[in-house]
């Protein structure tokens, strides 16, 4: 695929319509997967990382099985046996096939899912023209299109993975990168207080980002740049993955058990670092940020610095302060101006999800969604690291300063880099 | 596909010369393929089901491997990366791919695969064009062949595996199955003696057919049918997946752990039992021959009966009896003519390959085949079971008296089925 | 052995030296062991079950290791293999045996083992009356001493599940319990407010309960009174094993794979439910506190009861009102008074360690340990749930408001049971 | 324990009663334990390895289940628990604990099963003075007593790999070994011809002896000495760990998991090369027969050196050979004369069970005991191969020609080694 086929993506927030929105953000799922191979579509290296085709199949049994079925009384289910399939884990919705199983399944074709997906499109279409919706359609609509949109970057994710991993070596889009990776000066202050964290807006918030309300935070200081690459692999030259008084005890374990000795999509040959990007692969650029760590490997890190991370409370409050136009002339990223990989070291410039110290757990006074929906974010809050600010593969306008991303400590195929944090 | 889509399969045995063979073969595996969906070819649904493109690419690889790359000096390898890919299991030839991963690749696309096969088909021609070929390379070649047709044998099982256990209940060739399932009389006795057992061919044999030798043999008698569906559902009826006296200690373990209690294909919805083949779904056909059981099963059902399975030294025997013309009018299946299901109940027809007693192990005075070859067979001489008799996916022409198929006891995929014996 | 063979339990707080404090702590470890038969000393049933004489090891060369090699030149390793076998996870330390592993070695035997103690207590004595002991060294033992309550504690645990998961039912000690079960009175209500958490004392505390710091608090309301058999019961009848709305993710994992069904030690013969305890089996009693309690069932309760579990600071805050005299007349729990099973349905009480909802995280200002000791609590702050107030296992005097206990969320065989709470 | 305190063993076939036999080898089997400590009885650090006090238990419980409950009205179970407990395999007797979870129970300790045994042998003493016994009482009698005595040799295996696995490397009975390892000359050559198989005595012999049946035999030579340790060394200086070629494939799998690279029980530190044997650490004596192999090593051995391992059937023809005399002065092993390690090379001489190519599978005309005792044999005839001769801890007078001993190809703490044959 050549870089100009996938347009500037635009800010579907800014989209004067719910269906607007709806018809730009499920065009966009199947967009990014354009530059795919049929073959793509099907495989599943590992149990995180599901085939493209399931996710494309997936996001349309949600608006069928959320909306359609429950709200559109025309609906004729498109086929009985695709819930099984595609529904991923909402047990109140019926038996699920096994997430590590997904890339077992040959059918339905790519084919197949995309005559699902016109299916349900041109009903939700119909739905929608068929006379003004209710607070619970708009409702579900926005869950619909919002998880849309956090799997159109999972489909980043995994498909990095699905071709990254395979010894071939393919890229995804053939993309000249470039950045830019000055080092903004220094630390950024947090003033000690009682802010308001999570959630308030009257539009569309994820349960977990509910409610608001108030944290005492300390003094404390924040890195303006992410952990670079030469940065990263001081600690290695360090020994940092053979000194196990850097790592959590698990984290270690999983160390030795995984032989782990530097990020993942490094490959060393004779003596040099590569890394493989959605768009090529290249030596290890030392200035640019340090990408796809783990909560072990940034805690280590940390640690072997005599630093920190920050907890997800002084990540927001920074956030909101960057937002807010604290820092002037910082914008988030422009999809595809730079490709799906970092360009900048700014941490609160959405290149790079941020680890933080925080384990993923429910808010004072937290209600999960209604009904099915209950299972969408609170029955995860267990063994979970949450991580902040969003990333270059995110859509845009997606996630705001109270997102909440979580991820379990060992697992490092999403975007993810290293912010420090220190008390002051 | 269309049933006429796929001719009736020569007997490639009969075949002018070894190029007309070679071109013949590579075309039908090929073939074979040719109902598939892109999506199909990728796919591993289990460690021991490989994905079709794999299949594609390791018999093209063979040919490159052992052939090509050694005595065709002017051959220059397709691609470097590919022996890493499909090199199944040959240590010597350098590293090799993890079995169980094979599915975890999306690329080289089949379009891929299939240019691969192309580059190499037209250098072997060539090869075998440019000047008569030593004792050697023709002996490399029928190697090659026939490994291709084991191939063949496997890719029907593994589409039929990867097809048969999605949800979506596929079928391959749409097929009207038909079958005469009268039973032959009784048994056939076979007399005591010393026999001849093995090959002694001066055209190819496996070197686990290998030397011809003498073995004695007391008297007893096989059945000239294979057990029935209908018989098989009276051990089972009869509790027989629940009483473990029947069962090996191992066999019994597995049908716990795997919680077994029918063959593999058998489907029940309210009280109709469906069985799953190539060519449709259908409530069991009880005169019809019981197929894709294990070892555990066969050695199960024959202690229920008070009886047991033949020696891989009686059913040869009887083998070569049939072959020799003892049973008049019989022949084996027609390919396609009835479709990759069996037809008739007969033992020694080539329906279904029949478990033996005998483990599988090296004859006395066992050479295997000389360098990287020698890990063709005999490094597999453990913990398997010897069948015998080819069966109705088996290539016309390929499967003789002295074969040895081999599997392992719980297995099932394979298209196996129970004949049994006793003493008498 | 017989009930008057364990002396009741001093507070040992309060003795006037840590060199008498060293002796009855010491004592008491192996008072614990005295009802065992050799035997039991021996055997590890799951990973984190240690066997007896291991605890009698380890906390032996914790002495060894951290005081006697380091401070007191003239002291002689005893065995220097003794390092590896009773090294728990210390890296820092040298190699050590794997955890999962210490029931297969049935050398040191318990005599072995004994020698050790005595022969590194006997040069405690004589180190502690070498001369005036430096602050270092004074602290080095508290953590010694608080070390082995720790393992005091661990001892029972693992004594109850080598006895309780026999076949043979044996018990500990033969034991008339007793208890008085009224309710208390409802919710006690906690102050919306800013609360000082965790620990400033002079004396010693863990690091993990250091450094002191201001916490922002809601309004909330903590039950007075723990859960009992009957409600959970009534949870159970509820179908609360088999409805997965009620359980984490993980949670529901654990329930399925494990088959878990009821609290750990409780049996059901024809229609009776008897719990085991350490001095007996008996029908379950209903108004008893329900004990041996994982997180997620905890949790799911609490989520089929529309309430939720208290934060580890509600907690804090709660035990600290209790501590300060508001709960006039309530005391901790006095040691074989009642046995090693709940007594009352105080959730104040030091009956039951109670889960909280928070997730073990360092405190905003958190140093560890310095020098090998780095090891003992840092790194395990991941994926652990934080337990408050002690149990009737915990020796007398070693678990304050500020102890902050930890166990993986499907872990149960500590003395755990759940304390409600709920916003207001 | 010291060296004369174990008497030399008496040939219990010579015992002019069933009662006396009884009597001593029972008497023996707790002999063989006398030198543990309790500790020592109650470990179980693999799956295969059994507690001291479980054979002790199970041994016990084959007396009291198959003879005491079914023959002698007046006895009365010890305890019905014990059933469950030390019942090994027999599905028929009821339900069994695991294999692999004996080492996690306590109880019944040491010494309750000291009084099961006098209990059970007090009845059956009183059983076999209360009259004639019949037919059935003789033969269940003795199977009673050769299932006893392959749990004296398993109770040696066990013994030595607890205490050989221990850091500590604890020996059982101090005793200085000696040997005499001049090598027998040569090859001992069997004669083509039909040869019977089998045991068809009148006396006991196992189910899977029988029946006595003709074997076809080929000319082959088989070696009069073991391999030994020097000649081992040489396998493994050539890279014999290393190298794929010499591997079965499930072999060579075995190696690479488990960084397999010596036969079990030697350990280098520095150069040296020690060996651990029931009496003593030691430098490897190069002259002495290498021990402790598991099949894959010896039929990797046998490839490396261009010789293969006996059959079965050519083992027992020479081990009758032998017996009837052709090898003048050859004598057994006596027992503890040179303690429970090879004292010559002869390969005939109940040294070390020498591993044949066979695997284990049922004669032709095989019949399982009848009942219960069914399950003794036959259900293991799967996934083993056959080790012939005897070895230094086996009984005296309990393995003759046609006794057949097995395991599976991974399995190597037995006393076996490696006897090479070859086609002549």
């Amino acid at each position: 695929m050549r870089e100009h086929d996938l347009p500037l993506e635009r800010n579907y927030a800014e989209y004067e319509s719910l269906r607007a929105r709806f018809a730009a953000i499920r065009e966009r799922t199947t967009y990014l997967c354009s530059p795919l191979e049929i073959e793509d579509y099907v495989v599943q290296p590992v149990a995180e990382v599901s085939p493209p085709k399931w996710h494309l199949g997936h996001t349309t049994w949600f608006f069928e099985h959320f909306i359609l079925e429950k709200y559109f009384p025309q609906y004729r289910t498109f086929n009985k046996t695709y819930s099984l399939i595609f529904n991923s884990y909402y047990k109140s919705a019926g038996e699920h096939w096994q997430q590590k199983n997904r890339g077992v399944l040959s059918r339905p074709t790519v084919e197949d899912v995309r005559f699902y997906r016109n299916y349900v499109d041109s009903h939700m279409i119909e739905f929608m023209d068929s006379g003004p919706m209710t607070n619970e359609h708009r409702f579900l609509l926005k869950v619909g299109l919002n998880h849309e949109q956090q799997h159109q970057e999972l489909l980043l994710m995994d498909i990095k993975y699905i071709l990254g991993m395979n010894p071939l070596r393919c890229i995804y889009i053939d993309f000249e990168l470039d950045g830019e990776f000055s080092r903004r000066d220094g630390w950024r202050e947090i003033e000690p207080g009682i802010y308001n964290i999570g959630s308030d807006t009257q539009d569309f918030a994820f349960d977990n980002e509910r409610p608001c309300h108030k944290v005492l935070v300390g003094r404390c200081s924040i890195s303006s740049s992410l952990v670079t690459n030469e940065e990263y692999l001081e600690f290695i030259q360090a020994g940092g993955y053979s000194r196990p008084e850097f790592w959590l005890s698990k984290g270690w374990d999983w160390v030795v058990e995984n032989r782990v000795g530097m990020p993942l999509y490094w490959y060393q040959e004779a003596d040099v670092i590569y890394e493989y990007t959605l768009h090529d692969i290249r030596p290890l650029v030392g200035a640019a940020p340090v990408c796809h760590i783990s909560y072990f490997e940034a805690d280590a890190y940390a640690r072997w610095k005599g630093l920190r991370l920050p907890t997800e409370y002084e990540f927001e409050i920074l956030l909101g302060l960057s937002a807010a136009g604290a820092l002037k002339g910082e914008k988030w990223h422009d999809y595809l101006a730079g490709g799906f990989h970092p360009r900048t070291l700014s941490s609160t410039g959405g290149q790079l999800w941020c680890w933080t110290k925080s384990q993923y757990a429910a808010y004072p006074g937290y209600t999960a969604f209604a009904g099915d929906l209950g299972e969408y974010n609170g029955k995860f809050m267990c063994n979970q690291f949450v991580l902040k600010g969003g990333c270059i593969a995110s859509p845009r306008g997606h996630v705001g300063p109270a997102y909440r991303n979580f991820f379990e400590p060992q697992q490092r195929w999403m975007f993810s880099g290293i912010c420090l944090a220190k008390d002051s």
